[in-house]
């Protein structure tokens, strides 16, 4: 079941709104977003919407999106010596919509000088903020797909840990992770994640090495997987053995900021004071350098999305955003600590998405 | 140890060829081909030469480059709402080059007006046809990449063979094939493969289901990781149980076909010409549609490059080059049934860098 249809009915009326009789939306995920078609690796697809007529999906052989005509290329070759790859130019020369009046395209991925030469001179006019725009609050497909990748995230973290019991290193550990992940998932999911224990965990993140963890190390799990197109992000702190009372009143201090935050999620309340209950609930080590990062953001078809829980930004949450808060602090004397659940934001405030114990000892 | 101060120097010598004074190289894989750093994803960096003097890798705080000069840039900061993701046009102006001449440029990438905008007006000439003949050869740090890529498919094969003995569906076989890869590394790698068994080798390729081979089924397992940035690609079929005799027929056709085109590499050889070789030793199925794709095609930093073994291709082979050979038939009666294996082109011939056996049966 998707929303599909009701998100490309929406970006019409924005259209409608800024006056554009025609768009091309080119990025994948935006495709993927406004039609239900997936474009595949080196195939692209680009939806050419004539704002008071035709919808289009100018997308290889085969591309199916209900409702939708469709425009179909030749995708596969051998007699082309690669595998047909328009460019933009050519995507957006193909793809020209009638009429003579501006064209709204993702500026941001095409470039306008490019984009007017493509559309013949006729001007273009940036669609991103739209996008972006539409994309703040997610449709029950979505959330679907985010709620699901999160509770991906649970069967990772009970796979880190038993591996980590086992006396697993660094990259044995994130192994078992992303193996558990997608037998989860039950089908192939795109995994990433920050594996870094040890004096390794004061940088943040990273990817695995063959450095096994010691009793005593915190270990830093950061899970972002991306199912069916759709993020989650979660992060919990292990430490083998027991922890020393350092680390548990640094992880105290970090899931204070974490409950603080999580307890001032509600609508209508901006992005940046968000930021601000988090930062203060750490306290004065939350001053220093030692949080010197986000204090969470938005997920959704990109990895990081509006809004970001950072000083800068200004927008107010919403009934069916969906954010991460992730506080962290990195203590050379203790190693680093973070937790980060993904939340929904609802009228009755935030709805964590994944499950898995917010503890260093699991 | 890198020879990509080696590749700079060939670079250059290119670009005085042509006469350009200065080129700007965006593409992560030619950034990292040309000056051993790898740029982390959502971290752009680019290359500036200026042809008679320095070259400057523009690259986030801490990036590294032995003998570049580093132009560092903010590259996180909570102070912006999403992480500096220069556009091609920032970046463009923030690197462009001194003088007033030529700039070489990716236009495949950045497309030309928008590259000409960005560089004031500067006249933009394409660098991509050089990059991609310097491409074309590859370098000894580059093979071992690619070799230990090779290898690690061996690893992958053996996995899928016995989680296939054991009864496995298509998901759960890629499963232990990609952890078998991964492990086989000790480290991170990415993993594609096509995973199609019974009716579903008819599709030639693509992702695994929960379908579960039969005996007597054919099932194609075509892996294609990437190793620090460097591709391999094989390909064997497998059958759960006894091959029929009209599997074995066809497996035996098609790896005649094999053998005659790792036969007819050598230096100086057409590519169209190996890619009729295959074909023909394919034999009357092989005119059908039951050969419709490439012969093979070289792999590098990209999955496919340049040559592909296909009919519109002329470049000839040299010894350097890294090609793989691939011929399939998919007969609705038998299935499908494709093997391929990635070949270094020495003075002597055709030198496979994978060993998985090349039969039905394993």
């Amino acid at each position: 079941m998707t929303h599909a249809p009701q998100r490309l009915q929406a970006f019409r009326q924005e259209l409608d709104r800024l006056s554009l009789e025609a768009a091309v939306v080119s990025d994948p995920r935006h495709v993927y977003y406004l039609t239900g078609y997936r474009p595949l690796p080196l195939r692209p697809a680009y939806l050419v919407v004539e704002t008071g007529g035709e919808a289009r999906l100018v997308a290889p052989q085969g591309a199916q999106a209900p409702g939708l005509a469709l425009a179909p290329y030749l995708g596969y070759s051998i007699h082309h010596l690669f595998p047909a790859l328009p460019s933009s130019l050519e995507a957006l020369s193909r793809a020209r919509p009638a009429g003579s009046g501006p064209v709204g395209l993702e500026l941001d991925a095409v470039g306008r000088a490019a984009a007017e030469a493509a559309l013949g001179g006729r001007p273009a006019a940036d669609i991103g903020p739209v996008l972006r725009q539409l994309r703040l609050r997610k449709w029950p497909d979505e959330l679907a797909l985010i709620c699901r990748c999160a509770q991906l995230t649970d069967a990772g973290y009970q796979a880190a840990a038993r591996a980590l019991a086992e006396g697993g290193d660094e990259f044995e550990i994130y192994l078992a992770t992303k193996t558990a992940v997608e037998a989860a998932a039950g089908e192939p999911v795109e995994f990433d994640g920050d594996f870094v224990s040890g004096e390794r965990s004061l940088l943040r993140g990273g990817p695995p090495t063959r450095r096994r963890p010691q009793p005593g190390d915190t270990f830093i799990l950061d899970l972002f997987p991306t199912y069916r197109g759709y993020w989650a992000d979660t992060c919990r702190t292990l430490v083998l053995g027991l922890p020393t009372p350092g680390q548990q009143a640094l992880a105290e201090r970090v899931l204070e900021a974490l409950a603080a935050g999580r307890d001032a999620i509600r609508p209508g309340l901006p992005a940046q004071e968000l930021y601000q209950v988090v930062r203060q609930a750490l306290g004065r080590q939350g001053d220093a350098s030692s949080f010197d990062h986000h204090a969470g953001h938005a997920v959704g078809l990109w990895p990081h999305e509006s809004p970001m829980i950072v000083p800068a930004d200004a927008t107010t949450l919403a009934e069916g955003m969906v954010i991460t808060l992730e506080p962290g602090l990195y203590l050379p004397e203790t190693g680093g600590v973070r937790f980060e659940d993904t939340y929904l934001v609802t009228a009755q405030g935030a709805q964590p998405l994944s499950r898995f114990p917010l503890r260093l000892a699991p």
